[in-house]
């Protein structure tokens, strides 16, 4: 059991599974007495590992990727008190302490203590606080008691792994999106982006209510995943303007709220299609957003970009055309998704079959070894959603 | 009784008083038995009227300005049912017809029924329905029953009516400003700007039982009369970065929430202070606001400037570093104040002396013939909320 | 078109159709020339006709029943401006002004112009201000501007009109106790009674996301409705106490949280079933309602009950055990659903087939003759609602 | 440092001091390695031990009492991290784990983990898990990162503390009252009660900017105390309705909302003053509050009542006019509060002068010894709030 291995950032566009340290309960000088190590039974690829490993970020060589894990727990710090070793939990990617201002009102996105340089810290993450990553066989997850969810069924949560292993961030982050956009019953949304996170949204839309959920992506395959669970779906490669596009299918060009599943890797739509312009989504969700509405914004925009293609949006300056939204009095809700808030309610949707969510996202389980054809096929803009299996203990 | 006079608005610099006609039930072809006309007791200058009379818009010449009013009644059209000739009201500054589906749920500000150009309106604006203004003696003002505040007890209001005339816009709008950044008990909150709506945010900032208010501005004057009723200032001309003046006041560089009472015209500060800066006010308020803050923008922001300092600005575009308020989870709540959502019991706190709110921004109160040199104090700035008398019924 | 016919009130356990005059635009001495007159497309016999007609209220004979009215436009009232003849509408059962601060914050259910003896008035029923009822061939609607509801494409419209008849009371008010209750994606909620509300507001918690939708009642046919759209059913006559009950479904005995969709005439479970116990569902709910959880309850508890079996409850009170709640940290939600909170969404939510509302509730359309049959089979326990088609117009 | 000394509850009517254990970092078996141990700075006498020492509840002879804590950390346990010794804290009354799913959204006062036989728990209190109480010179706290709220600064701390001591209990608490009863700017609103929590309620009333609050008890003493800081009375023993009286200050027989800062050992107003009447608040709270209003109770409600004067009483069955308040809408809000949600925000407003909450209840502080004189003087309805200070610390 003191081996290890795990999915290594080595430089832009590849990343190599390392043999690595078994997890220790502690962080470098921070004991974690309050910590578990994991044996991962699932972890999955994001789109955010995606940033670090195009190299548009300043993660270091050998970092550890990795903040979507599932795991058992194999064995507790001393002062873990009601998670118990034998339980099958989902882990938060957020790293929270549970004590601070910020974790007691259920911000744990933006935990006070858990990252020296920043409120908020993930697993595996550049400038995230220095936690290992979990895609790999074990992981140490600090702060066990508070942060971890305990399926109440191990054989039951088993059988539906692949849709569980979404708790610990896509499910909650394309939910969060819709629900601080405001969705509910009946509500029209329109979904930017058609990637994992987008199409978890738009699940998410449905299961809040919605009566229409439409999706735009430049990706015949990903909107064809919209699709096959009752989304509208815009091909933004047409050069018919968004707007237009969404009154073809609601009969208005506006929507009532929008959620921006893309965030500051954004491209071009229609004529301008192939060029990064990263406050097109911002702006185009301004445009279709009728006024009085709120536009959801779980896509990532950064403090700095060193690849950006413009001196302002290096600083991460994008051109933002603030007037539109302030003539409509939208609101706007940026940020990580505390999962937390979440994550105990939508487990109950996935065990009592309210919702489809791994066949939404197009769940693949590929074993350890394959992590780094994975994440060539997801940026390739496969319409999947890659979850690990290192163990190879998930059912087929 | 059928002579009236009212602000008109020349070019750039230049308003004067003229004789205009007397308001009907109509607005052109369409007819307001819904409307009653007004005597008018008292009409506000207002900082967006500035935007016009600077030039920073397209209003045509001849535009009879005035937004803030409160009047009597003295003529009720056929389908006013409530209120009655005698009351005396407070007209919010946005139109709203009480029967869409924005006025159903409280969105006043963005009704669908006034203004056929786009959602909103209000009285004697640029591209907001064409609404006669209220800078006047006489105005019309439409769906009386659903609009007016009527004030329970004459005699009292007429008493207190430096306090109840800022009821119709800045009192409310810097409330909701306030609102919509989270301000309660407890609260540290930084205001941006010390003009009127900034000194009403302050002092309703003060009312939700903030525990710290800092209110920045580059006008001595007006970060003196904040200074009058408990809050801190930071003069903005300095060069010590805004963090390290908070710092200074409350220990650490960040409040909780923050509101920009300022909008597209703001200026630079401390070393590149006098060149215009549209974003800075919201770049600022992400610095300071600590992480899970909200960000309140009562000030206003266009969707064109033609009178902006560089291309993008003109067509509504700021540079803004939205990565920095993701990174910290903020939320941004813009758009006109939908003053009925807050009058009434604003008007509480004024009868039941919670509040000096006309002490807090100064109140002034000049005769309608003295409107030209009110407007032209304001732009220089003074720490003054002008309020025009046009039938000497106030009084001293 | 000048003649009508409407169900009317006799005595204790009979209805008569009759023959009644044509609506005017008034009532009494009002005028209403905000109304409209509606040629009635479908009305619905509801539940709490029934407390009137089984003798349990003061209602006089000869006073015509119906509140849950759909219809067409045929004559607008001269200060009508935005609904125009031939539109297809829903009336909300609650009479609003849209005048009025209550009505000004959406809480139509308490208008507090529009009943001289309190707040909140009704079509047809006892004490809500004397509005003629709408179990007829035409009604009158005031100020209809505010309260209809007009459907987007009339043969749409017509096509699900057992839908949308529903958004006139039930379906709503089933909502709205859901809401209040706190119900959202992940709930496990207990719905007390399968009567129409109930159905209804089963069929909205689904809606909501809810995982697992527990719902109770006496009658067998009622509670296979429920089961027939998914919910998990309790047969209250048995004798095993509902907290058992429920811990055999979800393996322990509490809910998330509850709605009474029963109300004042209750009655005992289990052992004591038969005899009427008025606080009977309050005091189960807050048994099976865990810590923390809210208790919505759209069922009518009346200030006064002639037919009461206590001297107390003839009063209005009920032996409530409170300190259970307390000790729980409860909230409780009363009231009429005000319905114009919530129809244009749930409109949204049956035209694009996220629900289907009339099966839930196993809708039967009959003509108006067949009225007096169809509030005997309801009083019986027909696990139906009856949908009075007064013209002929519902397509089968 | 190894003795210790509490007040103990000995039969109805008598506490006395006594040598008691010095505090250890556990509960019987149960180990408390997150727990701290506490040299008591302040420690309040409640109302709620008054029913305990009145004999209506089944508090043994020998517990020992005190649940409103403020105190020195003199000891921290191996599992408290950022908590340290030196700091000066205040206790919340309600012992929380932070780990369960109340606690991680905010329900601290109704923790999961803390009390074998229900959710919640409490110091010194019968059937809350049975917690040493803190009206002694040391006192354990469990999960003390969790649970504690640290002063920023000692000296400026120690300056104010008869101030921060109510934040262990009666600030939140009568805050929370007012909070869940809807009190905001312009409020209207009436407390039942001019005890310590009614006069914190009230002063919190007044922080959250109401515009009239009106407190009504039954001891001139306590009226004149709630006058002092701004309140309009009402002396329930007159014989005129409480609404009339009402009537009388704000012209109108019903306010916004209603506290009930009383409780089940209420007694009769008026011509029924002096027998125990347990719903008589309640009711009244529905008969003055208006339409769509709400009705925040603090007060405590029992689940039984060995000592109340009807049988149904006994087992906490009230007999509540629930109707009353359906009519009207109302909403209705229990429980213990949940001290945490407030306490930082209101050291705020007691650390930056925004409120004299001392001054409003009437603080007198008191030697341990004469504790059970307190407790007494309390009884017998003294206008004060009894604070102990066991060691001599608090400053005159």
């Amino acid at each position: 059991m003191c081996q290890n291995h795990g999915v290594a950032y080595i430089k832009p566009g590849v990343v190599e599974v390392q043999s690595i340290e078994y997890p220790k309960l502690a962080l470098g000088d921070r004991k974690c007495h309050h910590g578990v190590i994991l044996q991962i039974v699932s972890t999955n690829i994001c789109g955010s590992d995606q940033h670090m490993v195009r190299g548009r970020t300043t993660a270091p060589a050998g970092l550890i990727l990795g903040h979507e894990i599932t795991g058992l727990v194999i064995e507790a710090g001393r002062d873990v008190e009601f998670i118990k070793e034998g339980d099958l939990v989902s882990v938060p990617f957020n790293i929270a302490c549970g004590r601070c201002r910020n974790c007691k009102v259920g911000q744990t996105g933006i935990c006070l203590n858990v990252n020296p340089s920043r409120p908020g810290a993930a697993y595996g993450y550049v400038d995230m606080g220095g936690w290992v990553g979990g895609q790999a066989e074990y992981v140490m997850v600090p702060y066990a008691d508070f942060n971890l969810l305990k399926f109440p069924d191990k054989d039951q949560a088993m059988a539906k792994i692949r849709d569980l292993t979404l708790l610990s961030d896509i499910f909650p982050t394309g939910y969060h999106g819709a629900v601080t956009a405001g969705v509910g019953p009946g509500s029209i949304v329109y979904v930017a982006g058609a990637g994992p996170v987008g199409l978890a949204c738009a699940a998410s839309c449905h299961l809040l209510g919605a009566a229409v959920v439409i999706v735009g992506d430049m990706i015949p395959e990903r909107l064809e995943q919209a699709k096959s669970f009752g989304c509208e779906v815009i091909d933004l490669r047409k050069e018919t303007p968004l707007a237009d596009q969404i009154a073809e299918i609601i009969g208005v060009p506006e929507v009532d709220c929008a959620v921006d599943c893309v965030g500051f890797e954004a491209r071009g739509h229609g004529a301008s299609a192939g060029t990064e312009q990263p406050a097109t989504v911002l702006n185009a969700a301004m445009t279709i957003t009728r006024a009085g509405g709120a536009i959801g914004i779980p896509g990532l925009y950064v403090t700095g970009d060193p690849g950006a293609s413009s001196e302002a949006a290096k600083e991460g300056n994008l051109s933002i055309r603030i007037g539109l939204g302030w003539a409509k009095s939208h609101s706007f809700y940026t940020g990580q998704c505390p999962v937390m808030k979440y994550h105990r309610q939508l487990m109950n949707t996935i065990l009592y079959d309210k919702i489809q969510i791994a066949k939404a996202v197009n769940v693949e389980v590929i074993s350890l070894d394959r992590a780094p054809k994975g994440y060539q096929d997801f940026d390739k803009g496969a319409a999947k959603k890659f979850v690990i299996d290192p163990h190879g203990l998930i059912p087929n």
